[in-house]
């Protein structure tokens, strides 16, 4: 196990059933990854766990330490399988019941009369639980500590997020620079390694790719440091041009 | 932390770090999840890990006893990045050297003077770990215990499962079954929930849509008793036919 961790970490938490079954294919990983590499905050987990209150507990006790954000994504809708604000609450100790600006917010997003019973459960939310406001569809997401509870569906959820940004404290943003090569991973493999161990600031992953009917590698730096990327970069440049292998894109 | 899992329940380990960085959509959870129920066995959980060695190992060390399988996915390529094999024979305490019929397989594949550096470390594989032939691109996967290793490609992953089936032994298979109608998820949420209340062997979920233009929501029963399905099915069809819902899909 991590100890505690004062990065800029992020886990995401998918909450959900339709995922693990295969069903539904889950899109919010990607979208809030990229969101959260724009602040400055590296999402280093993802986990996806059943709706079940059990699950969501023992997974949040045993990583809400080790990240410095949390993000969950699911189960805060009106239904009797949502069980997220409820499962946090108990989490955290802390009372589930309804929440006095949550109510206040969705009673007056609905007409006269349309306040039904359903709707009423997306106002219990743990107590004190700073609210994420939704601009889409009225029920609030919100914030225990350093766990941020989103919806699942993704419109909902991208639509919910710009509230966030100054909730959120990042580091370094981790830039990127990918050189496509029409080659195979094999090929490379030796001469990339080379340029990785002479550049440790930098990351680099080689993946694989058949479009279009070609077959290709991507070359993917991430590193902090803008200078060192790019040095990385005309390194790699150098030993594919000498290899005399097509550069798709650089 | 769960104990000892006897049931046919497996987790997924995806290894990439393209996936956590949003720069690629993971799909393979989606297909070895449905896969892998129609073998009736259940995915009940699924973490996306940094390519590091300490997180792959203790993450291996901390699953493996709660899931009757594990299937881990990306990282047995021929670059440094790829780092599973080495570290999947740490978790276990296992030689990380050539395995011979591994070597043999690549070395028969490639043409003579083909069978270089980087492809040659394909061939290094847990001792004694049983292979997982690949038939699209030679290089195999590999068994060790209750792990299995699939490389990332969705492509070659997909080629690779049917030559697993038989070392798979399933529990009973999930059965489901969808209906979709055309409402909001408030007003049929205390309604769904009495069925829920009656049926404890039928997981239903309930899953908002927004697609060509409709609102709608998919209810979805889950059971491995086919008669319990049934049963819950036509309860919800009565209360959606009082509440004079359009049903789209039952």
């Amino acid at each position: 196990m991590k100890k505690a961790n004062t990065k800029a970490h992020a886990a995401i938490l998918v909450i959900g059933d339709e995922i693990l079954s295969g069903r539904t294919q889950d899109v919010n990983v990607s979208f809030l990854s990229k969101w959260l590499n724009d602040l400055g905050v590296k999402v280093t987990e993802v986990r996806i766990i059943e709706d079940k209150e059990e699950s969501i507990i023992s997974c949040i006790n045993e990583i809400k330490e080790k990240f410095k954000y949390i993000f969950t994504t699911g189960g805060i809708g009106p239904t009797h399988d949502d069980i997220t604000s409820k499962s946090v609450a108990k989490a955290f100790g802390l009372k589930y019941d309804f929440h006095k600006e949550a109510y206040g917010i969705l009673e007056k997003y609905y007409k006269p009369g349309e306040f039904n019973e359903g709707r009423k459960k997306m106002a219990k939310i743990p107590e004190d639980a700073l609210l994420i406001y939704n601009p889409s569809s009225g029920a609030p997401g919100f914030i225990v500590e350093n766990v941020f509870c989103l919806p699942g569906v993704p419109s909902i959820l991208k639509s919910m997020v710009d509230g966030l940004k100054d909730k959120i404290v990042g580091g370094k943003k981790i830039l990127s620079k990918t050189i496509s090569v029409q080659t195979v991973e094999s090929e490379i493999a030796q001469s990339l390694e080379n340029v990785q161990n002479q550049f440790k600031e930098v990351k680099i992953g080689s993946y694989p790719f058949f479009r279009l009917g070609k077959i290709g590698v991507s070359i993917v730096l991430r590193s902090t440091e803008k200078n060192k990327i790019d040095d990385c970069h005309k390194q790699i440049i150098n030993f594919i041009n000498k290899k005399n292998i097509q550069i798709i894109e650089r």
